[in-house]
């Protein structure tokens, strides 16, 4: 089994946020992780994108009833019906999460991969911890997580 | 339907931590509401004997797969086997949430408040948002939900 | 605690079926346990009303986002947000199980019960299984599901 | 998006029933869908054994805590902590359902799989309603499935 990366931020993103999450798509993809989102768009499509650019594989942890709200890049959408609980699921099959610009949904992703010892590397995201990791940038970001989970990637 | 507060915290408290919480469950309870918290020890457990001191009705949310994991005080026990994921159905069955000290676990349940708009009282826990209504005594943050439920308690 | 027993059935109900579930909520109260139900119509609707009738509590685990879907028999209104994912709550949380006629998703309420141990009584629901045990009348119901619960009932 | 299609069953199988997954598995991977299952052993290992021999992707919607959980032939363990529960995301996520046979959580998916419409196709499972499409070979059964979603195979 590949490692599986988490992204999570908001549902919508600017185009500065949005290049920031593709880049990490690209570069989750890049060192052979499987990316897991929310499914949706914003940050969550963003990164989806990225990681399809690169031939990388795409799951969404869908919070609503059906396959089509995936956005156009996912996969694998799980369809869950557990509305923002599916948060939970996505944090819990990732072995690291990144966290970029988000509201109190990415908040509550955050704080729940702390509780269960996710690492969590924040890309301009919620400054609430010192357990959380720093990145400046999206490769930083990625190598960071890889670092943690024990799978290295320069 | 009486209204439904939550009460959020840590799984254990010390004893000031302690006695705040069951302050606040006793003021829940003489306020005409049915407390509600994660069935647990600490301020979970500390707020339901408030509660029951009073008269009150006190339901359980429980993690895991058996009615024997709840505190004593517990009236309802809901036997979820959601692990943490039960969080969001303590925070969508109330009608607010008051905060005492917690970790991730505790500040999972206020963004995910935060995100479905139900107000979020805090005594002396988590100030991650300027959406957090700030209560220095039981009383203030009791008063202080019943009044944002429509339902104002002297 | 109380004893808690689950009624599940149909979210429609004829008049005879209604008429059954109205006195299994009857009996569930006058021997002294909570009942609990999926909170909305039909043979839910029916057994909360005969419940209150004998002044007993009622939990409804709702499927959906608002307390406001819960029928007007429901003291304590659970909001899950898990869709019929909500129906394992409903059996997990009870000590035994009546199910009247009802459709797939008694039928699952029914599979679910059986797969964790919890004692079945059938008042005309399916017959899939030995190991339900079929009840003619609402009070043979009720006095079989007490019985097995350890807390027997004249 | 490729199909999915679930495959269900006990998680212990006699070497005839094992036999029969296995081939359920590779018809699946060579019909071009996904196949998804509750990710343990049984049925579930057998059908992704199969779909793994013939190049196929597979998902495991696990009940517990851990992706070690998994069985050896899961490419995306999802790890959704909701015991039993998880049943509903399989079925939700997939398009139909082939059932093998197996206990009261077999018959649980089915049943959910009945009341959210998606066909299901039995080899050997339980015959609970005149809903459920009876194949004699693995190859029927995947040919009823995909013919059921609108992707004929041969």
């Amino acid at each position: 089994m590949k490692p599986i990366i988490a992204v999570v931020g908001g549902s919508t993103a600017s185009p500065e946020v949005y290049a920031a999450a593709r880049e990490v798509g690209q570069e989750v993809a890049s060192a052979g992780a499987v990316l897991i989102t929310g499914g949706l768009g914003g940050v969550m499509e963003a990164a989806s994108q990225g990681a399809k650019e690169k031939g990388g594989t795409v799951v969404g942890i869908l919070p609503g009833f059906s396959r089509k709200d995936a956005n156009p890049y996912v996969d694998i959408p799980i369809v869950t019906g557990l509305g923002d609980g599916r948060n939970m699921l996505i944090v819990q099959t990732a072995q690291a999460v990144i966290a970029l610009p988000g509201e109190y949904g990415t908040l509550s992703e955050i704080a729940f991969a702390l509780k269960i010892g996710r690492p969590v590397v924040s890309l301009g995201s919620w400054k609430v911890s010192a357990d959380i990791i720093q990145a400046k940038t999206a490769k930083e970001a990625v190598r960071e997580v890889m670092k943690r989970i024990g799978k290295p990637h320069p």
